[in-house]
């Protein structure tokens, strides 16, 4: 039996997963991400970690097949980073500079991808080739796996739906610059921003109206209890899910949509209300894919890396 | 040398290329699309067009590496068929049957997406590993290409972003009984009933007004010659095209979108109009994509059928 590692590389936080080559998740633990000097730190911390892990467990090297790694931006198939703002890094071969720290084969992704590709694996695709994951959360991440494998892109930008353009008419301006992004609409700061938008344009009582800093998850909970304001702006949330994942899938023509992310909390009455929405606007070759809740959590990054690396590995 | 065939299959012809292992087109010609009984002999009559071929040219079979074929409808990964509609077909292992008929190793594709390798592989997106192609004619097909290999899908509608929904306020009904297609705005059709559109509702003078039955080159033709009416038509259509092509580019981030099909003839001024609309919508990470024409013509299936069969050939 060979071994490896899952890294997921976080602004705040890097979660580092062991694995069997079989997939089972064998240990897991944090360390902090160290973002001084240019983030200079972040792979040396990484090495230091494993090596300890390895020394500690009396582990022997060569049963390590390798290191995946998941990381907050743009990285293209030789494993070069451009520009992780959160990480403060700029452009480099990360692939090379963790393989010559460790020692390791190394196998690097960007992290919604990897996630995606950790679902695909072992979470809510399991058993799927053609899978969309969207991540719902404070933006709107996703991945793409066609044929078992990561659609990457040229810039390491596959997936990167959030910034599809769904509303051309939208004058409020989303994070890019763009207006209309589906960001705006179908993450956790978008559903907010709808329902505030819902709420002055609408005399509808609603018990969101008493709560001034209401979030997402009291939408949610708000139309569980029959709130009628708080029902029609999911409706409307649920309307721009469908539209945009029926775009997607025009374009990849998945079997499984995962829906994972913060947003994907709610559960059954998010996956029912968006299918709803979705086949109104799949054309028909795609309107029976199946929708399905991601199931790994923060772990799905560190799975996915692991899988990259696995992929990767002649066993 | 190694030497193979591309067979592009549609509804009233199928056009036959016999290429070198390099790729080189040495000889081509059509025969009819002989759709009767079901379209029952239709393999067989290729079979025997490609049989005759080697007699005729004395050409040893053991030469011949296989056939590649691209066909107007789903097909999945297997070679399965299901409900080419143009070609009276059913469901039933194509792959399989004309394997049996040949004795030669066979790969088929969906037609759209294997001119899209074709174009990939030897036309406009020649150099490229990742690309998007839209075949503007009297519909709008597509082909996509992610780290050299045809996004396939689960059930071979990959790239049929025609059907992608870009306007949930259309009223009009697309062919596919959905409303707001990009068919509906981006195919030749769907530029002459823009046309129309504008017609009825503005009153500019245009030299279009004379022409009762006027075609989509007709309106490139009238705003090539400055006519105002044509110009904000395609305006609209641009916007349409920029629109729909930077959404598809969020889900796979090529390096490279052709523009084929009876429309792309409108050649620089539509790749120019498309690019301007493009980078208004697209994503900063992908709004430096290139824009090309399709070189092949109706050559891009056969080309692209013979790469299919080539990538599945040891040599």
């Amino acid at each position: 039996m060979k071994y490896g590692f899952g890294v997921d590389l976080g602004g705040t936080t890097v979660k580092i997963a062991y694995f069997d080559q079989e997939g089972t998740l064998l240990n897991k633990w944090e360390i902090p991400t160290n973002t001084d000097n240019d983030g200079g730190q972040i792979l040396p911390d990484i090495a230091a970690a494993i090596a300890d892990f390895l020394r500690v467990n009396a582990i022997d090297p060569c049963r390590i097949l390798g290191i995946g790694i998941g990381v907050p931006g743009p990285i293209n198939s030789q494993g070069v980073v451009n520009k992780c703002v959160n990480l403060h890094w700029g452009s480099f071969n990360l692939k090379q500079a963790l393989e010559a720290l460790t020692g390791f084969p190394v196998a690097a992704g960007n992290d919604a991808t990897v996630a995606a590709l950790g679902e695909c694996w072992k979470g809510g695709g399991q058993g799927y080739q053609n899978m969309v994951m969207a991540t719902l959360g404070t933006g709107v991440g996703g991945g793409i796996i066609s044929g078992g494998s990561v659609i990457l892109g040229a810039h390491g930008a596959g997936g990167e739906f959030g910034h599809m353009v769904i509303n051309p008419q939208e004058t409020a301006v989303c994070n890019c610059g763009n207006r209309g992004c589906v960001e705006q609409y179908c993450s956790a700061t978008g559903i907010v921003r709808l329902a505030h938008k819902y709420l002055s344009a609408n005399s509808t009582p609603s018990q969101l109206r008493s709560q001034l800093d209401f979030t997402c998850k009291d939408v949610f909970d708000a139309a569980k209890t029959g709130d009628e304001a708080a029902v029609q702006i999911l409706e409307q949330v649920y309307d721009y899910m469908g539209l945009f994942l029926a775009g997607v899938c025009t374009v990849v023509d998945p079997e499984v949509i995962v829906l994972g992310g913060g947003v994907s909390k709610a559960g059954a009455p998010l996956l029912e209300g968006v299918q709803q929405h979705f086949r109104k606007y799949a054309f028909h070759g795609i309107r029976d894919v199946r929708f399905a809740l991601a199931q790994l959590g923060n772990d799905a990054g560190a799975y996915g890396a692991f899988k990259l690396i696995l992929d990767q590995t002649q066993l």
